[in-house]
């Protein structure tokens, strides 16, 4: 070992990191997120598949022997900045909406939510019992659960990026898609607790499913009450520090501890800093505005376009294009893509206002992204009697299924909101 | 495990960290990092000093039974950020200055630099002599070693801090502290290799030496020289792509790419960010500010707003305060830190131009900060014979001497040149 690897080595073991690394990581991620974002630009997509397809080729140059990129996908200190990027990204995205417009669609975003989540479960359990008989009603119900939550991430990034936020639409795919986490991680949480108990032989009682849903459901609710209460009181006191940057670091703090909280309670962390973005109002901060400060509005946007792209190109890569080859696999995938893509159109029947194209508000749901792979993962690690409950096999149909939502979802969202306006 | 903690723990394990904890750990920082700067504005200090104090106390709240937040200071995820906090921050620091500003006073920098590098590490190997006979002279030779690198990150936010950034001192003191972190490291790569050949029984060449100084040195003016004739291409290029965001991409794409090539030659990843800061200019990307976007410098500053004290409050909090206890680590402690003092003020011997506040330079040298802490880490992990090269009491006491030049720093530096300006 020469005496300059020694540093290297010792200095990264030092920090626990080698910064150097996760420098080269987010120099590539970088660079290809914007020369595929330019690509499919170019041919009149959404500059979101651009970054997946970035990171889809980033994370299988192994196939064709080129091996020095593909472990970004699996570095831990990568991973961390990829799930604080998509956590800044629901942040920005809820600094976006209020909560008063958030109201005026919340009955038809709560139906959209609830049809959405139920019927892709039913379709999900169906095609399982079809299909995977043998591998039990457990397995069954979840790849049901897999299918039940919308990706809110990605379908925000392609409304940005159509420039579509502000449409009616938008507001129910949002809403319902913050709903539709909070009722998806209920029915994940009930269908782990169903298996935990078939695991130790007990019975899950119906009083402890009504429990889970309790609080889960009520802590939107609850965040968003006291919030409401709290946040101009903070920015109020905020305002009166003498330090720089207090406004940014403020505002950053409310999202990370609502994050924080949604994750105590075993949901997404998304949800929370969704909720804390919804809560601030350009109203809060006007003490610091009217003396020529940026709003938040502005300060968050650099920080989001620097930490969305890494989270966007890392799920891309950790997609492995090999377990494709084989074809019953695909078969399985070709019956879970479709279940997932029907089951939101039942999204379409809970939109109540006129004037509101149902077609896209269905096509909205579509996306699984970041939710669906980590139930997919979560499957992988449950074990029922010593063995997983869902092996291999169903796991990378579940990953082509979430790939192939993610991948039809820009598209079809930007023809079915521009044939809707003209 | 209820069916919630098991989806949270499921749900962490999936992604290899747990977000709703880094999430946590954040709104801890950045509310801790704005009151504790608070404070100390309020009496006159610089913030950053604020920063540091309210890191100490979150990392040894356990010193008094709380135990909640000290985890944050060894947290991997916390850790990738704070690196990543002083990348960008140096890279900032760099796009304030350019070039030319830097070749202008280029001879005083070095001559400081060297200056700087040469006293500390001679006072540093006699303490070592005097203090602790028994240790040998690989460790007295380390010890030194920890003495010569400044600290560039602390010195560069009080310069910001009291907006002094733009003066003749900051330009040298800067400089210097840049050639001066090639120079610790080329100290330490040596006498890291000094210390392994003697493991192995083996001479070190004064070949390898001159071969490990070469090449560290070499890397500045090869990176500065390639990167003056590639910046504005590369940025040229950037300017026609259809993607969003692409000024911010691309800027921090090129600090990302010489952190991590200044990583891989066994420098400081900060070194590269730097050079890169100091090689973009804003005529290279005059382009998109033509078309209405922001300045690469207004890009930057919100993420090294939200990250850079994510830097200093974990410095702070990974100081352990008990291990002060024993009065011999004191005795030692007190000669390292005026060691360490005086050692830079041979700095001032340097300076070769008229109307520059010699002590302001000297002064502004004293931090040893992030990269003696490092250093010293590297240390502990070094072994001769079976035994680390420093140990524990070494160790203690080269904290405290980091401790102590960097909480001094801030207020002497601002007297300093406060006082050179009346």
């Amino acid at each position: 070992m020469t005496p300059e690897t020694l540093v290297t080595v010792a200095t990264s073991a030092a920090d626990g990191h080698d910064s150097a690394y996760v420098a080269f990581a987010l120099a590539v991620i970088l660079f290809a997120a914007k020369a595929g974002a330019d690509l499919v630009v170019r041919i009149g997509q959404a500059a979101v598949l651009g970054e997946l397809l970035a990171g889809v080729m980033i994370g299988n140059l192994d196939l064709v022997g080129v091996n020095i990129f593909e472990p970004i996908a699996h570095d831990a200190a990568v991973s961390t900045l990829a799930n604080l990027g998509v956590i800044i990204l629901l942040f920005q995205v809820g600094l976006e909406s209020t909560v008063g417009q958030m109201l005026r669609v919340g009955w038809s975003a709560l139906l959209v939510a609830v049809l959405g989540v139920v019927a892709p479960f039913a379709l999900g359990w169906l095609v399982g019992m079809v299909l995977l008989p043998e591998a039990g009603s457990y397995a069954h119900a979840f790849i049901g659960a897999t299918l039940s939550a919308t990706s809110v991430g990605i379908t925000a990034r392609v409304l940005q990026d159509i420039g579509k936020m502000q449409t009616q639409e938008a507001k129910i795919i949002l809403g319902a898609a913050v709903v539709d986490d909070v009722l998806g991680l209920v029915v994940l949480a009930v269908v782990t607790g169903m298996v935990g108990a078939a695991d130790r032989g007990v019975d899950f009682s119906a009083l402890s499913i009504a429990g889970t849903v309790a609080k889960s459901s009520g802590f939107l609710f609850g965040a968003i009450a006291l919030g409401v209460w709290l946040a101009p009181r903070v920015m109020h006191l905020a305002s009166k520090l003498r330090a720089r940057n207090v406004l940014l670091a403020t505002g950053l703090g409310f999202c990370f501890l609502l994050a924080w909280l949604s994750g105590v309670i075993g949901l997404a962390p998304i949800v929370g800093a969704f909720a804390a973005g919804l809560i601030l109002e350009d109203v809060h901060y006007k003490d610091f505005v009217s003396r020529g400060e940026h709003g938040l509005e502005e300060l968050i946007r650099p920080i989001s376009s620097f930490l969305a792209p890494v989270f966007f190109v890392v799920m891309g890569a950790r997609t492995d294009l090999s377990s494709f080859a084989d074809p019953s696999t695909l078969g399985v995938a070709a019956a879970l893509t479709l279940a997932a893509i029907l089951g939101k159109q039942a999204c379409s029947f809970g939109v109540l206002g006129k004037g509101v194209s149902r077609l896209a508000v269905g096509i909205g749901m579509i996306p699984r992204g970041e939710v669906g792979l980590i139930f997919a993962n979560i499957g992988l690690t449950l074990t029922l009697g010593g063995r997983p409950i869902i092996d291999q096999r169903i796991f990378a149909a579940i990953v082509l299924m979430v790939i192939f939502t993610t991948f039809v979802t820009p598209p079809a969202l930007r023809w079915s909101l521009m044939r809707a306006r003209s």
